[in-house]
């Protein structure tokens, strides 16, 4: 059994940042991490104060070999104390394959572009948000019992690198009919890096007037160097949940060097440092990244906080009483 | 003779990006860079529309070899139409030079930190700012003809590696000193990568409302990836210039791979992605990059713009007729 995970001592943070590598980081590399030590690493990332993590795609294993064992990863990951079990699924097969499995918070793809969501998904825009109206209805007909919650990452809500930029009136629409359609969240994502502060600032803060407190996490890659800057300027529109991956695991196989979302490590003590509570124990997540470097020898991890460690005389942000 | 730069088609940029390559990259690594190629690298970075450049420190050669020739370099960039040639001098004696080398703009450290004072200028906080007021004073009765500016590089503004926290009453205070001392512009620093952006408003915005238009650049290390936040944060203070290295060159002998300035192509490309002007051509800032690469092999080159590319679609900010 792996160690229980410290239960911070205020009940909710100022900021949730959620653990997207063990899905969208090993799902953008080519090598598959074994069953075992993608557990291993879970335990080790909920251990740190992380309380949701995504853990793997409920897609078809041919598709995407990395994630054929979700399933179990997602059985092994409800077993931890505290942890919010999340993961993909792209139609109501794979949210149904997860919901059996126990994964309490499902994310389904939508992409803001047609272009991206054919490659991504196989379906047009239209089609998906209608197979993730299919999901929410479905996830409302279920028998009396835990449901999942249901978000929904509207991908390349920043720009697509198949269709350059994005209306911002799209996203907007698109964001409405989603929440409108039973999705608990919408999560904006700069899926491929394309995204500065103005425009996160800008479309987030349109976005949560239409939605609420259904406007989701910010979702950003650091594949120019910006994703930082661009959390900022989402924490600015109003946000309270980030998305982010230990080492920034992940990449590109369309541009050589190209990181994978903003690190995890880095975005922790970017708030904490700002006041912004995330109930996370930064050496419990360098622990963390020592195991996931150990279970993929030789790949390539990014962030500065682990090379460079905490400043001197660093504090956390103070819990109130 | 170098080729001319490319002279920007507004006169002056929303931001003004000061490249501090040459000169705290270069003395922040290991290795000495000829002086031919010194001169190559800031006429390539001229050539992109960069018009201040920080080119060598005027320091004893035998505490700091990389920069023995810096006269020589600030000769031949002398010679570049519309760059502004800029040159950290820490004392009188190094001002002196940098003048009679033809340096523009002196660059003088003054670090609020009394412990890092000691240990970069072998005088305490206090007796840099009586040299920088004798620097002011030397500039001041120079006969008539052009006389330098004079900025002042305000060290560990946001933090010290040696003192830890640093007081911002106390930066404010020095800030408000070296201007009245005669100093044309105070540029906050944050030496060891120690800032967060909220901190960082704070600070930039009391200083600001002290010194208005005397408050110089915001200068911020990528030590812990930070760094564009910062900037971001800095921007929103209402600084109008920052400076950047490109392919953050340089580093930190007490942490290895902690990285160096920002990094002015990823920079550029945030601001000008933000809308602000830059004047600076990123195909051009790249190429600079690739005479750096050449003049310095196997040297770490970090930033993300390189390795992916600009996003479909880019375009520059917007020029006003």
């Amino acid at each position: 059994m792996p160690p229980p995970p410290v239960i911070p001592a205020t009940p909710e943070p100022d900021v949730r940042v959620r653990e997207v590598g063990p899905r969208d980081g090993l799902q953008s590399i080519a090598r598959t991490m074994p069953t075992e030590a993608k557990s291993r690493w879970v335990a080790a990332l909920a251990a740190s104060g992380l309380r949701t993590i995504e853990v793997g795609s409920f897609v078809p294993a041919k598709l995407l070999p990395q994630m054929a064992d979700a399933a179990a990863v997602v059985r092994s990951a409800r077993a931890l104390p505290g942890l919010t079990v999340a993961a993909l699924a792209p139609n109501l097969r794979g949210a149904r394959d997860a919901h059996a499995a126990g994964a309490a918070e499902l994310v389904i793809p939508v992409s803001a572009s047609n272009e991206h969501s054919l490659a991504n998904v196989r379906m047009t825009t239209e089609q998906a948000v209608a197979e993730a109206r299919r999901i929410c209805a479905w996830r409302d007909a279920l028998p009396p019992g835990p449901r999942p919650v249901v978000g929904i990452a509207l991908s390349t809500s920043f720009g697509c690198s198949l269709a350059g930029p994005i209306s911002e009136d799209r996203v907007v629409g698109l964001a409405v009919q989603l929440a409108a359609g039973g999705a608990d969240a919408v999560h904006l994502a700069d899926t491929v890096g394309y995204a500065n502060p103005v425009q996160v600032k800008r479309l987030t803060a349109r976005v949560r007037r239409e939605l609420g407190p259904r406007l989701g996490a910010g979702h950003f890659h650091n594949t120019r160097g910006q994703g930082l800057a661009n959390a900022l300027a989402a924490l600015e529109a109003g946000v309270t949940a980030l998305d982010a991956s230990l080492a920034g695991l992940g990449g590109c196989p369309c541009a050589p060097g190209a990181t994978g979302n903003i690190v995890t490590e880095d975005l922790v003590f970017l708030l904490e440092s700002m006041g912004l509570r995330t109930g996370i124990n930064l050496d419990q997540l360098l622990a963390a990244r020592a195991v996931l470097a150990a279970a993929l020898p030789g790949e390539p991890l990014y962030g500065h906080l682990a090379d460079a460690g905490l400043p001197k005389g660093f504090v956390y942000a103070a819990r109130e009483s």
